[in-house]
């Protein structure tokens, strides 16, 4: 029976860290742990980057202390890596894995991740070493296909929610001083995270009033006059953004002001539109406009994370595990939604290949028919995934006093 | 008895929001509706500003779950201001007072506000208008004199605190690709709210790994030394800058691609230079940086707030109405450190007039010899106000695997 192939677990993270991509690792530790056919467990040092180095740590000598703090811990905790494989890269990892009788090997991360993880699952099958890949699922970004959403996802949007709704109550509150906040969220070619800016909005007058997308193109002269249109209408103005947009024509908004950066797999790396965006507001509308730039604290705040995102983090590097253990190879675990309401998921697998350099955009009715807020279809899919309502906010009645004193002059 | 003065009372919130300023109202509020002395209570909408257009709110006609929602809800209920009030308008807002037989005159902010209290009660008591002004200090900027701290800092630096660990973690995670991260804390005069960056630092290698603060003057060659110096050390470089440096010949650091304004009070606004310094780190270190601007985050999340400090914003709005009503006038509420450990704050009285447009700064011993860390002074003076430990985080052993395949070609 195939469940039975005995031997070493490998398991690593890799690409950009999520808030709970360390509770899909102590999954997997914990499930490792209970498993006969698994001996030791080996973890990569920064992902493939240590196992090229035969970089390897062992990870049975941490105590549960240390594995229920990591479980909490941001970040990467064996460390991540953007590191593209070179053809002859992949010999050498069968090298390694055969030298420590790697039997199981485990990448958490994601797109670029699937398709590491399916060129070594590839050759170790041409190679007939008998080895179960399974590629566990990671991304704040959400653009994995053939997964219902990422682990790492409700995090990040539960952080958007809670931080556009933050700063929108203080631009209220400033409203005749600061007056147009614009807030810019990770995401270059997919608005799953931008879009979950909305979820924090209960009225109309609540941020974000504005919201804009990668999937939608932008146009310079209609985000004026939504911004001009709302600044009539509230006094102040809340924008989402991600941190890429381009024009119709294809063209990068704001590029040259933009910190520009490709990364090892050949991917431009742009990030800087909130700053050119909010400088056409100061300067072709004459309106106070501020900048609000979180970055790497969007993907790494627990203290915002989701509940339910912690727990499916959990659950898929349990379920990874369970699948490899089970005989299964060459897929990635995915969480398949079973009901809304009350929301509940399931693990599932797809193959590798599948997912593999792919990116999985936001479908249009998700957003309004002007391109600038998401839809109840999109509230619906994303609201269960961050892990139960936002603290609650209020707001007075503003029950005004009659006026007694005389006119000012 | 002078404490029998009759009549209604308005509160008004000033400033910058903060995450405990509706608090300090809540504080107001309750303690308001315990004194029979006080009649009604009125609302400023945004502060002077709704002073003097008249522009008020009856605060009584607000249910209790209304109150304790915006007990926890960021930014300033009922709107803020910046407005630099002119010689005429003094008058003006004394017969608003007139005419709505206000007696009782407490204004929520930092020392432009307490200015503007100080102006009032200087008025009415030469107009012999009888009226008790109470001050009461918020600010995250930690800026006000004769006060231990204000409230608003401690939760400020908690965010702080946090999220430049959460920071560090994340380019921790990604050392090779992500290597210098700088995180731009508000604070363009005094470094309080940016040394708290330290506070979730247990270890040599934990963030921040450097500090820069308005009170020393930055010299750009030893920051570049100081970073080159932790990368070597470290491999990832995690700084912490507050938005305005100054050079010793007092130069702005990054004016040229700062953004620039300047507010009612006449006071320029420069906010920016993380961004100038993360392109010295790449153009002359070549080394990959990149910037966190939490901008209004900072001040607004209530996630991230200091129980410690939530409690005090409460305590110092009870105190105000207590001191109004037992007849104390132009004075500013302040806390007094009682204890260290443990840590024990009591409330107290200065003069409006002595904290009016003045400025605290953080002690030079507070900041290291070199100018680029906090002391431990400085962590005993601050961490009791960020309300207990951070959420603990863990780090792996690191335990090696021993080395097993052939040596890589």
């Amino acid at each position: 029976m195939s469940g039975a192939l005995r031997g070493n677990l490998m398991v690593g993270q890799s690409g950009g860290p999520t808030a709970v991509i360390n509770a899909t690792l102590v999954g997997v530790l914990h499930a490792a742990a209970a498993h006969a056919a698994i001996d030791n467990v080996y973890g990569m040092r920064h992902g493939v980057e240590g196992l090229l180095k035969e970089d390897l740590l062992d990870l049975e000598v941490e105590n549960s202390t240390t594995l229920d703090r990591i479980r909490r811990t941001p970040a990467a905790a064996l460390g991540s890596c953007r590191r593209k494989l070179r053809p002859d890269d992949y010999a050498r990892i069968l090298d390694v894995f055969r030298a420590h009788n790697v039997r199981y090997f485990l990448y958490i991360g994601g797109n670029d991740s699937m398709d590491t993880g399916n060129r070594i699952a590839d050759l170790a099958g041409r190679e007939g070493y008998d080895l179960r890949v399974i590629g566990v699922p990671k991304t704040i970004d959400n653009d994995l296909m053939y997964t219902d959403h990422c682990p790492g996802y409700g995090s990040a949007a539960r952080y958007c929610a809670l931080s556009v709704r933050d700063m929108g109550r203080d631009v209220e509150a400033m409203a005749g001083y600061d007056r147009v906040a614009i807030y810019e969220s990770m995401g270059r070619h997919a608005g799953w995270l931008t879009a979950a800016s909305c979820l924090g909005k209960e009225t109309e007058v609540d941020p974000p009033h504005l919201v804009y997308v990668p999937e939608i193109s932008f146009n310079e002269e209609r985000f004026l006059e939504d911004v001009s249109r709302c600044f009539v209408k509230y006094g102040f103005v809340t924008v989402a953004v991600a941190e890429m947009l381009r024009t119709a024509e294809g063209e990068i908004v704001g590029l040259s002001e933009a910190t520009v950066n490709s990364d090892s797999f050949g991917h431009v790396i742009v990030a800087g539109c909130a700053n050119y965006l909010a400088r056409q507001v100061r300067e072709r509308l004459g309106i106070k406009a501020r900048v609000n730039l979180p970055g790497t604290l969007q993907r790494s705040s627990m203290v915002n994370a989701s509940s339910v995102d912690r727990d499916e983090a959990y659950m898929v590097g349990q379920a990874a595990v369970r699948e490899a253990v089970n005989g299964t190879s060459g897929v990635m675990i995915t969480l398949e939604r079973t009901s809304n309401d009350p929301y509940a998921c399931a693990t599932g697998a797809t193959p590798l290949a599948a997912v593999a350099n792919t990116e999985n955009f936001m479908p249009r009715s998700y957003m309004n028919r002007e391109g600038n807020l998401p839809t109840d279809a999109f509230r619906e899919y994303a609201e269960p995934l961050i892990g139960g309502p936002l603290p609650p906010v209020g707001r007075f009645s503003f029950t005004p006093v009659a006026k007694k004193a005389l006119p000012a002059e």
